[in-house]
Parts: C-alpha cells; sequence; structure tokens
C-alpha cells in the first residue's frame, strides 16, 4: 500500500529533476510514473532518439529508494511521424480525419503504426531492461479516450473483414448469425461489409455489436502486441494499463494480458458527466459508488489489487465545472480506494504544467512550486497507509488482504454495447443501472466482486446481474447450476433479451433464462415520468421508473411479490422469485427507485446469509481490509457510528467527519450508522 | 372495408408459410402486402432471381381466400448492387455520403439506380401479371424516409440543371423569377447551379424552394417509372404508395400516378415527434386529429379511399418513448381510419421480427408466434366491419360511401416548403397550424376534403385557408370566385406573403389577396410566449401566440371582428371580415388558442350553414361513413352522448368507452356530448 | 452630425433610382451606403464591366447635394468567379467546404482572390476617383460574419506557417513560446504545423491563439490591401470598415488603417443573442449598454467619431424572435449613437428587399415603397440632429465634441481569444464580463474609452481592467507606472493567468502583476449555480458567480476589502485593494452582481475623482456630447429626471417617455433621477 505521482520531467528544465525527486522521497511517495506522451522528446527526429533526460529521472528515483513505471509513448506520436505515414489517423464514421493536434491520433489497425509501436517499445525495452529501478510498465494511455474506441478507416475496414471471416468462417454463418434477411442486408461475401458508416437510417444492430467487439478487440491486440515485447525483455516487470471509468472498452479481455489493471479516478469530474444531477456534496467529492464501481470493477478485471494509477489531485480541467475538491478529499479518495484493494494510488500529477491541454488541471504543487491543496492530502495518505500497514493483518509480501468477496455484481460489455445500440428510451443508461444495484450492496457494506458472466459463481453466497442482455444457453446453465447449487440470484429487467448475436430469442424474453426465471415478459414498456408506476413489495410502496415490464409466472415454484400499482400496468406482476433447487432467482422487471432496491438486495443477503451492515446514508461506506474496517464519508456532514466499547481506532474515530476516513479493528457486523 | 397486415415470409422458414397464411385467414384478414425489401432475397446475386418463397406466400394466400399486395423491393437495394454502382447512394449537403447499411440507400437521381429500378420492376409485373392472387402494388416504401427527400450529389446537381432549364426555358428569366441580384448571386448559364450545399450564410430562399420542388419531382418522377411498368402489365391491378405522416414529399404530385393513396399511421410516434407536448392520453392512444388530417389528406389527395398500408400493433420502436398503447387502442385506430375513409387497414406487422432494426416494434404476434396485445384488436376490427358492413348503405361496390365534404381545407406544399425555409421563429410550424384549424372542424363534426388551391371548390360551403403563404393572382381570382359565388373563406396568418418564386410581391402582404380579403398588413411580429397578446372577438377574449399581424381594413366591405388587447399591438386589428359578393372572406392574423379558433371557424361555419354537432372534447371525434355515425374516442375516460330514443347502435352505445368506438344510425345532427 | 441610409439601386428598377434620391433628401438623409454586394451586377461577365447604374445613382446623389459612400463588393463574389476559383472557398475545421449560395464565400488567404480583389478595387477606385460625391468607402462587409473569421483550408495552412515564421524565426523559438513537449508535440519545422482541424482531443491553447490571431490578422492584411488603393486613388476619400458587435476580429488592428470605425447596430437582435435572458424592455429596444459597449469601443478603435454604418430600421431577420421595435425605438438608437460619439447614423436599409436572403428584414420603406415604421423616426432623428446642431457647441468642422473620457475600460482580443480557448464553465462570457464594469460605469454617467492595454493612461483619472486574461512584464510596468503616477486602477477574475503565449507563468495567478496586485491567487474555481457564495464588502452582503478566486494579500500596502461568506470559500479574501504609489489597485477576484460592481465602481470613481451622477436605472444612460446632456431612456416606463430650475432642454423635457431622448443644457453633476 503506497502512494505514488505521476512526473513529467520532460516539462521542465533538466537541472529540476533532482529537486523534484528529492521531494517527492521527502513526501512519502514511493512510485514516480513517467514518459506516457513523451515520444517527441525520446525520439526528437526519426531514428535518433535521446533518453538521457529520463535515465536521468529513473536514476534520481532510484537513488532515493524509490521506483520508477515507465510508461510506451504510443498514446501520441510525434507529427513527423503522422507526416511520414498520414495513414495512421483515424476516421470519424462520417469519413472526417480524426487530426493531429491532442492526442490518440492513430488506428489500432494501423500496420504502419503497429510497426512503429513495435519499434519504439522495443527501443525503451531494451534501455530499461537491467534497471531495477522500473518496477513495471504502463502500456499506452487510456485506450478509446476522447471517443477514439472506434475508427472507420479503410484499415479498420479490411481488418473488421478479417476479424469477421475468423469469427463466422463462411458468409452464409454471418448472414445466418446477424439475420441479413431484414431490409435485404444479405451478403454475399466478407469483401462487401464495411464499418458502419454514416448512413440516412440506423445501422443493424448485428452489425454494430460485432464492430463494437471487433474494435475492443483491436485495443486488446494492440496491446498485446506492447505487453509481449516488455514480457520479453524482462519477465519481473509487471505490465498494466490505465483504464478510464465507466468506459466502453473490455476491461476483462484487456487485463487477461496484464499482471494487474490500473484506472484513472477523477471522483468530481466522473460524477458530473455519468451522473443525471448532482449534489452539492458530489460537486466536492464525487459518489462512492460511482468510484467504487469502477474500483471493484477493475480489482476484479484481473483478479488482482489494483492501482488508482491517476487520482485527482484537487480541481480538474474537463468536466463541466471545477470547484474546489472538499477538504480532506484527496486524502479520502486515496484511503478508499485502498480500502477497495488498491496497491498503489498515484496521484497525477506532481506539479501544475504550464503549457499544453491541461494547464487547469492541477497538481500535488502549483505551477509556481509550491505545495497545492492536494500536497497535504498526499502526505497524510502515504503517513496514513504507513501507520495502517503497521497494525493491519498483511499477507506474506507485507500488502493488506482484501476479503474474499460474498457477493458477485455481474458485467457484461457484450450487455452495455447491446443496449447503447437500442437504448429504446432516452432515460436507460447501463451503468447507472448497474450503480443502482451495487449501491444496494454497499450501503449495506457487502464486498463485491464485478465479474463477467462467465466468472467461476459457485463461491459467492449470492449473484446480483443487472440488465443480462444478451443470454445464451450456456449462460442460462451457469446460472441454473449456480442457482440449483444454493445461489441467490438477481437478475433485472431488460435481460434474456437478446442471443449472442444481438438478435431476439426464438422464445420470448427472457428467452433461455425462462425457466430459471420461472417468468415470461409479456410486454415491456418504456415509461416517460409523468407514466410512471407505483411498486407494491414486502406490503409496502415504492417507486419506479424508466421501463416495466409486465411479467407473467410460467413454473411451478414461481410466486410474484411485487407488482405495479396504478398507471396501465396496474396489478401486473412486477417482481417474481422462483424457487430452483436449493436456491432461488429473483426477477426485477423493472428500474426500482433506491429504496425499493435496498428492500429487494436486502432480501436477497438475508436468504443468501451474507453477512451486513443496516444502511448507511447514501456518502459512507464500510470497507474491510488488512483484518480492519475503513469508514469513508464523502459528505458534508460528520456521521457517528455505533460500536463495540472495546473497538480500537487506528485512524479517526467514531465520528467521520467531512470527507474524512476512519479504520477501527471492530468488524463490519458490530458497527452500525448511530440513529441521528 | 377490411383489416390486412404486412408480412415479411422471407424472414421466417420457408415452412412457416403455410401456417402463418392459415393463421391470418383465421384472423379474418383479408389482404397481405409483401416484398418492400426483400431485392436481396428475390435477387441474391446480380441477374440470378429466386421467387419460389413468394410465389409460395403468393398462392398459399390465394388459396384462404386472401389477396396479395406485393411491392417493389427499391426502397433497400442489395450491397452488391451498391458495390457495383456506388454512385448511387446520396450525399449529404455538407458532401458525406450516405452510406448502405439501414434503407433508402438510393438516389432518385441515378440513372444506373433508375435502370436497376426499371428491371428488377419488369421482373416482378411479368411474373405476377397473370396471377389473380395479386390484387395490386405499393412501389417502393416510404420515399423520403429518414431524411432522403433530398440529396445533394452530382446526379442531382445535374438533374436540377436540367429542371430549371425546363422551368425557366434560359437564364434570365431564372434570374428575374429568384431575384439574384440580392447579395451577387446573379447567374450566366445553368450550369452555374449547384444544390445548396453546405455553405457559411443561409441559401437564398428562391433557391432553396426550387430545390424543394426539384426534389420533390424528382421522387414522383421515379415512382412514375416503376407506376407506368406495373400498369402496362396488367391494367387491372391497383397501384398505390405508402406515404408518411405530415411528410414533406407532395402527395398530391405522387398521387396523381396512382390509383389510391396509402399511408403508414403510428398515432402514438407522430404525436410524440409532431407535438410540442404530449399528454398521457395521448402517448398512449394518439390524437385523434393528427391522425385524422393524415387520413383526410391521403383520402383527398387521390380522391378515393385510401389505404392505411401500415397500421400501428402495439408498442413501436423509433419515437423518444414506447409506452404500451391503451387497451383496444389498435382496434379503435382501424375503426376510425374507416369512418375517416379507408377501405382497407393493413397492420404492421403480422409478427414482431427477430432480427434486424426493428426487433423493438410489435407484431400482431410476439417473435414467439403468441397472439400479441393487437392480435385480438385485429380480429375485433374485422370482425366489426363485417358487421357494420350488413348493415351499412354500401355502394354499387359494396363499399360504404363518405359523404361530401362540406368543407375544404387547403393545403399546398409550396407552403409548407417556403414556411420551412424562413420559419422566422422557433414556435411556427405549418403542420401543427393547419391542425388547429382541422381540430376546430373535426370537434364540431365538419366532413372535410384536405385539398390544394388548384382543387375545384365551388360545392364545398366553406373553405378554411391556414398560411396561404405563396399567392399568385391565379389563386386570388380563383378564391374571390368562390367567395363571390356566395363561399365562405376563412385565410389565416402569414399569407399572401410571398409569389411564386418564394419573392415578396410589389404590393404588401397579402399582396394579391388584398382586395379579396379586404385588409393590409401593417406590420408582422414573431411573439415569444413573454410579448402574448390578448385577442378580443365577439365580446369575449381570448388568448394568441407566435405570430401577430396588425391588420388595418382596406376595403368598403372590410370589417374589423377582433382586436389585440395588451402588449405592443393592442388595439390593433386582428381579424378582419370582408365581404365579397354573396360570400364572404375572414382574415386571422395571429395564431388563436383553441377556443378563439373554435369561434372563429363556428361562426364561419354558421354563416355557411354547415351542419355540425356541438363541440366533442378533444379526443372524441363524430365521423359519417356508410349512412351511419362513427363515435371514436381517444380520450382516457368515457363519453357519453346524448342521442335520440330511437337510435339503433350498430357498435357500442351511448356511454363510449376509453379508446373505443361506437357506431350508431342516428344523425349527426341529432347527437351531442352529454353535460358531464 | 448627420442620418444616412443603405440603398442597394440594384435591386429595383433603373428607373425608381431617380425617385428613391429624391424622396432620401426629403427625408433628410445625407449619406447613402451602396455597392457592397453588387459584384454581379458591377462585373457580369468576367472583364464586362457595368457601372452605369451606379453613376446613375450617385450622380442623383449629387443633385440632391447627399454624399455617397461606395464599398468594395468584395464579400460576395460571383459564381463565375467562384467556378473559375474553386479554390478561393473557405474549409471548416472538418475539412467541409464552404460552398457558394450564401456570402463571404472567400478565403482571406487566397492568392486568387486577393489578386481579383485588387482588379475589382482598382476598377472602382479609378471609376469614382474624381467623383466630388462619392465621400469615402467602406471596404468589404462585416468581416467574419456567419463564422468566417477562421478557414481551414490549405491557403491558410500555408499563409499560418509563414505567419510563425515571422512570428517566431525558428521552429526551436516556436517549440518553447508554445510549450511543445506537452503531449509530445514538439516540432522539427515550420512546414509541420497545420491549421487547427478536426481532432478527437482538443488542441494545444498556444496553436489556438496563434491560429487565432493569425486570422485576424490576415483579415487586417486582406483589408489593407483595398485600403491602399483606395488611398492612392484619392487622399481625401475617407476609408472604414463596418464592424460587427462583440465580435471576434480585433478592431484595434484593422482600425489602424482606416479613417474611422463603422458598426452595424442592431439592439434587440444583439441582445437575443449575446444576453442570456432577455426581458421584454431589451426584446423592444435593446440594453443600452449591450449597444453603448460598442459605440464605445468603435470611437475608441480609431480614436475619432464613428459611424454606425448600419442601423438597425424596424423589425429584422436574424434573431430568435423579431418583435417589433418599441415606439421611438428608430430614432432612439440615432441619438443614442450620436450621444456616444457616431458623427453619422446611417439605416440599413432604405427599402424592405423583395427578394433573397433578407425578405423579413425591414427598411425604412416597406417594399411596396409606403414609410414603414422606421421612416418616421429617422426623419426625426436628422430633424433632432439639426436643432440640436444649432444649440449645441460645435468644434472647428462644426461636428459636436465628445469629451474627454475620464475612465477608460481595458479590452484586448488576445485576452478575449484566449478565454474563449479555455472558458472553465459554460457560465463564463468575456464580453458578459466586459459589459457588467461598463454598466456600472455607465449607469453612472462616466464618458468611458475602451482601448487596449497598450494605450496612452496617463490622462484617465481611473481605468477598469476586466480579465487581463494575458499579462507580460511590459503590461505590469505599464500599469504600475499609471497606479504610482497616481492612477486607480480596478483588475479582475481571471487577470495575469498566462503568459504571451497562452502559457501559465512561472509565478502563480496573477503572474507578473503580483506586485502590482499585492495578493496570489491560491486557488480559483468555477461555481456553478448550487455553489454560489455571498460576498462581504464595506459592511454590505452582495452575490457573486461564476468563479471564485481564493486571494491572499502578499505586499503590505495591501488590505482585504471583500471576503466570501457561505460556501467553500467562506471568509477567503475576494477583492484586496493595495496601495501603489499615489493611486491603489483593486483586484476582484469573482463576477460580482450588478450591485457590488457598483458598489466597487462606485468607490473606484470616489477615490479617483471622477465627476458622477447618481446611478440611473439600468435601461436609462446619460451622457455628454457637443457641451449637452443626453439622456437616453430605453425602458418601457418614463423616468423623470431632476435638473435646476434653469435646465434648458433642448430636445423633450425632465421626464424622458419610453424609448425617447431628451437633451439639455444642463450639467451631468446637476442631474439626477427622481425618486419615485
Ligand atoms: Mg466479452
Ligand atoms: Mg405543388
Ligand atoms: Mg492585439
Ligand atoms: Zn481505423
Ligand atoms: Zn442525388
Ligand atoms: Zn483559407
Amino acid at each position: 500500500m503506497s502512494i505514488g505521482v505521476c512526473y513529467f520531467p520532460e516539462h521542465w528544465p533538466d537541472e529540476r529533476t533532482e529537486a523534484d525527486v528529492e521531494r517527492m522521497a521527502d513526501a512519502g511517495l514511493e512510485y514516480v510514473r513517467m514518459g506516457e506522451f513523451a515520444w517527441s522528446r525520446m525520439e526528437p527526429e526519426p531514428g535518433a532518439y535521446d533518453f538521457e533526460w529520463l535515465d536521468r529521472a529513473v536514476s534520481r528515483i532510484g537513488d532515493h529508494g524509490m521506483q520508477a513505471v515507465l510508461c510506451t509513448p504510443t498514446a501520441a506520436p510525434p507529427k513527423w511521424l503522422v507526416d511520414e505515414y498520414p495513414g495512421i489517423l483515424q476516421e470519424e464514421a462520417d469519413g472526417t480525419t480524426r487530426h493531429y493536434g491532442g492526442r490518440r491520433h492513430y488506428c489500432y489497425n494501423s500496420e504502419e503504426f503497429r510497426r512503429e509501436s513495435r519499434r519504439i517499445t522495443e527501443k525503451l525495452a531494451d534501455r530499461y531492461a537491467d534497471d531495477p529501478t522500473v518496477a513495471g510498465w504502463q502500456t499506452d494511455n487510456e485506450y478509446g479516450c476522447h471517443g477514439t474506441l472506434r475508427c472507420y478507416c479503410d484499415d479498420c475496414a479490411s481488418a473488421f473483414r478479417d476479424w469477421l471471416r475468423e469469427t463466422y468462417g463462411d458468409i452464409d454463418s454471418l448472414n445466418e448469425a446477424w439475420g441479413t434477411e431484414f431490409w435485404s442486408q444479405t451478403l454475399n461475401s466478407f469483401a462487401q461489409v464495411d464499418p458502419p458508416r454514416h448512413a440516412a437510417a440506423g445501422h443493424h444492430p448485428s452489425r454494430l455489436l460485432d464492430y463494437y467487439r471487433f474494435s475492443s478487440d483491436s485495443v486488446a491486440e494492440y496491446n498485446r502486441l506492447q505487453v509481449d515485447i516488455l514480457r520479453e525483455a524482462n519477465d519481473e516487470w509487471f505490465v498494466t494499463h490505465n483504464f478510464m471509468s465507466h468506459d466502453d472498452l473490455d476491461a476483462y479481455d484487456v487485463a487477461a494480458d496484464l499482471d494487474f489493471a490500473s484506472w484513472d479516478s477523477y471522483p468530481t469530474g466522473h460524477v458530473q458527466v455519468q451522473h443525471e444531477a448532482v449534489s452539492d456534496e458530489e460537486l466536492r467529492a464525487g459518489d462512492p459508488d460511482n468510484v467504487g464501481l469502477d474500483h471493484d470493477l477493475y480489482r476484479s478485471a484481473a483478479d488482482a489489487p489494483f492501482w488508482v494509477m491517476e487520482q485527482q489531485p484537487g480541481d480538474i480541467n474537463w468536466p463541466p465545472y471545477s470547484p474546489q475538491p472538499a477538504e480532506g478529499a484527496m486524502r479520502l479518495w486515496a484511503l478508499y480506494a485502498v480500502a477497495r484493494g488498491a496497491d498503489v494510488v498515484s496521484y497525477f500529477r506532481w506539479r501544475r504544467c504550464r503549457m499544453g491541454q491541461e494547464q487547469y488541471h492541477s497538481g500535488l504543487l502549483a505551477e509556481d512550486g509550491t505545495p497545492d491543496r492536494g500536497y497535504g492530502d498526499a502526505v497524510a495518505a502515504a503517513s496514513d497507509l504507513d501507520e495502517l500497514a503497521s497494525v493491519a493483518a498483511g499477507d506474506a509480501d507485507g500488502s493488506f488482504a482484501s476479503p474474499d468477496a460474498d457477493v458477485a455484481l455481474l458485467h457484461d460489455y457484450d450487455n452495455l454495447w447491446a443496449s447503447e445500440i437500442e437504448p429504446m428510451t432516452p432515460d436507460f443508461d447501463y451503468w447507472r443501472h448497474v450503480e443502482t444495484y451495487y449501491a444496494a450492496l454497499r450501503e449495506r457494506s457487502v464486498h463485491v466482486d464485478v465479474v463477467p458472466p462467465t466468472a467461476e459463481l459457485a463461491a459467492y453466497d449470492a449473484v446480483v446481474a443487472p440488465t443480462l442482455y444478451l443470454a445464451t444457453d450456456e449462460l442460462a446453465e451457469t446460472l441454473t447450476a449456480y442457482v440449483e447449487g444454493g445461489g441467490e440470484l438477481l437478475v433485472t429487467m431488460r435481460s434474456g433479451v437478446k442471443d449472442a448475436h444481438n438478435k431476439l430469442h426464438d422464445d420470448a424474453q427472457p428467452g433461455p433464462l425462462r425457466s430459471l426465471v420461472g417468468a415470461r415478459v409479456e410486454q415491456h414498456e418504456s415509461v416517460p415520468e409523468s407514466l410512471e408506476s407505483r411498486l407494491t413489495y414486502g406490503g409496502r410502496e415504492f417507486g419506479c421508473r424508466v421501463w416495466n415490464e409486465w411479467l407473467s409466472p410460467t413454473e411451478e415454484g414461481a410466486e410474484v411479490v411485487g407488482r405495479y400499482e396504478g398507471s396501465m400496468a396496474d396489478g401486473s406482476p412486477a417482481i417474481v422469485r422462483n424457487a430452483v433447487g436449493d436456491g432461488s432467482v429473483t426477477y426485477v422487471g423493472t428500474w426500482p427507485d433506491s429504496d425499493l432496491t435496498g428492500a429487494v438486495v436486502g432480501d436477497l443477503l438475508d436468504r443468501a446469509g451474507v453477512e451486513t451492515t443496516d444502511a448507511f446514508p447514501a456518502q459512507v461506506r464500510a470497507s474491510r481490509r488488512g483484518g480492519l474496517t475503513w469508514i469513508a464519508n464523502f459528505g458534508g456532514d460528520s456521521l457517528s457510528v455505533d460500536a463495540p466499547d472495546d473497538a480500537e481506532w487506528v485512524l479517526g474515530g467514531p465520528t467521520v467527519g467531512p470527507a474524512a476516513v476512519a479504520v477501527t479493528d471492530a468488524n463490519l457486523s458490530s458497527l452500525s450508522p448511530a440513529e441521528e
């Protein structure tokens, strides 16, 4: 558990490196990430390299007992490279070139760019293969950022055709899989397939889904090219990549080639662009579940402690608004990341940069070198982690153990992509729907893995599966086996809608999940605000919104446990529970409000025998790690925790201040939010 | 009067055709439309045809005593055709290609595509020329859908130049007609004219209007190409086309080549995209006047009973929201269409399709073949129509007669297009303005023809002419003759603004209509909500909005009958009535609220001696057809009708439930909405 | 002081010219502007000229004792020219051509277009060089209108490279100035630089700022080409250009080549597109400070009385809404312009045009030749000016003297551009921020020059400097010298942020202004509405918004005079006053509400000893010119003025009606708004 920082020695005079590195060490930092946008400094002209500046930085870092994380610089190829190979630029769906001038100006499927990427990666790998200060590598930087995950150029057209050939073998299989009889779309050869470029009418959803899969696979393949070179140079190095929040790139696929996953966490920015309404508290500190879902996703993606490779250090430049974070928020975020399983939290950046596109992005230091608001928080977080390490239950290698998760939250990029292709209402958002259930688990302090449906589920006491949109027989078998073996499964609206190719099933929704769920979706409707229903569950009335499915039980073990009230759906089953083997499945055919989600999830956890706390307020979350209980308060008010008299407080105490963290040796089950 | 269905045998296994057709017959359906997107099935490879599947379907349909309506498949040319002739693709105004991938990916002015269209149409015409089951044809499908009415490619550039040469003869005439001295736009030759492609400043409105006319004419010409081939093959066949709601394509021009017009009616979808605010009732059943205006337009366009070629069968995929229609709505819509003059109502589609772009569009059957919500309604509607046929007064050929309309509502696509080019306020919408007056006529149960100003008007007791934006001397003469002969004419704001080429008249507004209207428009202003006036008419005060014209009477017979109150227009004449010959003209210089529209239209009808009922609520409309009175209730509450004691109720009774229809032999004039 | 009109003889039959000109003379007009869009009439075919129509108009104008202002017709090259040189068309950043069809369809950097511009300008200059009726010239028309200030074509790419070579000498200097180490943007040669075309991520702000500078310089260079030709032909001619409101083109640079500046004033249009919320009064008459800021800017730009080259004559075609202006508004606007320093106010246009893109733009006459609402106002304004001239204190050449301004408002296009590049909140708008301070000065009737920071400041009693975003050592020295010499300086939020190349300073904000301002900006934050603070100043509490800077005094003479209350900024210094030499500097670190702005500015004026009135309501402004005091009321209610008993009222009286002007010989300091 340690604190790191992102550093750009190339932005400052050479002579400043020494002083900077010394200050980092004094601040208690242990890792320094460098180099991800430095290609034009590393290779100012084709074939003429300059690594002296980087050698110097690495060397000083080693001198001060820290470690360096180096990056391949491929996210920003120099202009000379673009001018030599203009074909590496991406194209929009309407044919517009995405020109040089920002970053990520290359196509993953350009053979020329792959050759150049290999060259610079080999050069770097070779240079630092024997340097003990270099702990490992970050490949590239935020694949797909700025909408560059999908490109529509001719290189992509050609690669997409190859991908389809590989996937389907012959064109008849593709016609069958996609269902191309619709609108005269039957194809005679793979050569006829183009990227889904600008068209008057919408594209075929099966073609789109495969283009999304292909695009994600293109990134994974491109990433592997770099990983292989780095591993070959030094197999002690770790290799990671810094993913983005709630992203469209399949993190499971890419992480399969990494030692662990990292991600870049900007709590007050992400909440502004991902939530439809943002409270003042969220503007100041973010939302713990918006952040936590990514922590748990990236921890789960490589089944390993993750890194926050970039941690927001203060005010930032890219959200609509840039208010100052709450006092202490930068420390809160670091400790909360560790509580959720991070091994290293690396602030972005060391010092506010005087030039270029991110001048309005703060650093730990201001542009004049004085400590900015995040600096003190970073120093405190580093010190906190040292303190906590001394009392916590470490494992063999000294890191804190995260507990095994009792609950799996199922997430599949296919479901994300397919529901983006056919959202059917402006109000549906896959990630927000997943967050709804994640929040209900976490407010009860449940430890959650965020895993794909292909994960091994047997060890989980309960599985929550929001919007299993694409569902195959294999999935049905997997889940049925899980439930029959005593598992408790929660499946939500818009599940079992499509087959693997984004076509409807021959059977009505939920298709192959029918006998497991024990109900048929008789009708679905999108629900504008004025048509919203109420819903009764467990004798109480709740709200629900966005989407109503009218269910009818089809299996003997199926019981209606929730019904719509009011609106056209009045009286129709909305939630059905089906007993299957030793377990049960609950299907929720609407988007419940947070109280209803809490009630349904609470009942699920009870049935599954999962240890929980009482529900904490939305801004407060408790986690277990290193044998300790960490309470993080993202809110603007203090929260008091009822704890046993003999509880020891390693950090803070039973009253957790705004934007603060307290850590105690008391068990989760012995804690509860104090009555106000 | 019968019920039909749209069917896609090519979407399902061949062996399912027999069973499907049998079920259709059992359901009481009489017409089956097929083939409009099946080109790649009909001709999987260039010159290699496969019609077996279609032969089989036609044959089975005949076996069961039903009739087939076939379509030319040109709305969706196969990819092999696009690849062979990439020039057939349309272009956006900014030069972006509208690529293959959806539908309607062809330019009406492509010679290559016209040649290919002739080829496939001839092939089909030839194959089915002697088949007695094929009753007739639909050409193509929804011309102009997805914004494809106007294309900006080089083929269109060339065709536009030809069209201009044809229209103007020499370039000086065009310069004169357009007024090209403005902004240095005088042209030296037709070769200098381009489509109105992306430019920094707005285009010349005369050039735009001619481009809109040319684009509509291009469709009409393209359609004629198909019609001629089909007629030549079998002159017993009817030929129709399925128009869209409130569309930009000139239906009068295209319908001139058809036997009757059809249109595709999706009440809960159209109301969402065409009305600025949508009530819960409208979300569930649509608005009867929004739907009715299209019924009456397309009935009038070919002066013949029309078809609803596609009738919404349940929830649909393309509006912002897809709530479930009200219980019974699918039956209501069919009977209401017949009440307004439809001969056949054909539900779209038989069965929800498992693949492609419309999976979220319901059918009469669900994707698993079970009856969906629309199925029962369709069966009931078919049965209702049989029942009604047995009691109604049929004409010679057994169809119900619609009464002759007492009132003509004038509609001209030139006015639509020109007002779209210069709306002058975000709040003006031509179709909504027309609907305002249509609603006032229909709430009094008046039968309306929606005809162009070139129609024969003498037979109408009254003529309502909203926004006669372009006005020529010929129009003035036509209307003057009508009024002098005793006609009652209502003309509304923004009339007489432009000449035939979208230039202002030499005279001030209303230009050539001045002596007829008896007033000059002294000033006009667009009116944001905060500046709205009130208006006094007949001693009462009303609201008005969007646009205020300050009138002054100029003729002796002209009388001010309405004045603005409040705002800057205070005291200015707003409504003028002018006695001309044996009739009179009322000019309304603003957009009246619905009460004022009702008052003005009511007075017009009184003067014209038109038989009316009391005003029904906005959701309820009464119609005459087949010697019967049909009352359709689109609302969510029951409505009671006061009827004579001896009224017989052929369908339902004097209390008309939500989303229901009642039919009685009582006369319109004997009915009225009961006092609540 | 006189009234003119814009006239398009080419839009009307030749025989109408005589009558039109006679009516103009009768109306009291003295100047007639012509020709700015008449290229295709002047040169219908390449090399074939026709100036007869213009000769005739000029000749008639002279006959009637008026003067002609001619324009070069380059804003709208004919289609034959575009077809011969298609490369003259501009390109969007995404590569889309800005096609022919509107106006301004040429690139300032096209050599071909420059050659053609020289040719037509020489032809015109030559033809009218000896004509005594031609008083002077307007070059082109509204450079940059319709977003054409910046073009992204290859000619611009090449010219930009030359501009950079000229500016930086060698590529290393550019790399250093921009800071290209960021994101691998180091360049090897000027040939590598492109225009900032469409890219996935945002462009480098230094590159953008230089592109904005280059684009403005391109216009200035293009304009000079015309000016030189005209001056050479007749050095008695004045040469001007008609600028636009609150524009992005550097008016100081362009005006340096002109005899005086003109601008095109459309009060009810500009207020709709420039203000976030518009009151009913503003919809009818505009906002006096929105208009006045441009008057004072363009007067200052050439340090000479300006012209309103186009004055709104009534309703206009281009804003969202086109309500009728208030009764008398067209007269009000003319007199107010003169009060602010205009010598000529020229209404646009003589007569509403029947054809082309501006048919919904009124003229003094309606399209049928009858007087429209503006006509009477124009006649009255001409008569008013004659009357006022007879009593006012004229200078040698008979024009009214404007007083020397006591206060300078600093405005720099670099600050506008750089803040547009990085606004950092949707709520920041440079021009609105400047207007806030302009309004506070003007409500106290202070005469203001709007000058760049390079202006000679010593003569001003006070200097108000909103958002001195880019700040150099030179600027710091200039301002320090001003304050040390006893000047009173007000500097506002977001000052001293960047160096001359749009990079942050090495020092924290306000960089080189630190010792002058006496404070450091510890933090800045953008503030959404829900997070707004209050602010205490002078014992009272006020509102502030959009942006909060948390200040800390750094100099001995610095005193905290305003502090935030509430929100996170609570207690932090918000306004600091620093005593420097014989003067003082006040720094305001937020966007104050209008009361606070008034209080701060009022205190500044007190300290500076500037003569003021009590604050007038927002719609009423008093000005001095010609030894008289002009009171203009843009509001909808009458305003009473307390004046000395012996005040003489040259126009109107002490009760100034809605949309009216009163003029008195009383001094400003003897007047005040009457208590209500
Ligand atoms: Mg996957
Ligand atoms: Mg027509
Ligand atoms: Mg400058
Ligand atoms: Zn690509
Ligand atoms: Zn075309
Ligand atoms: Zn250019």
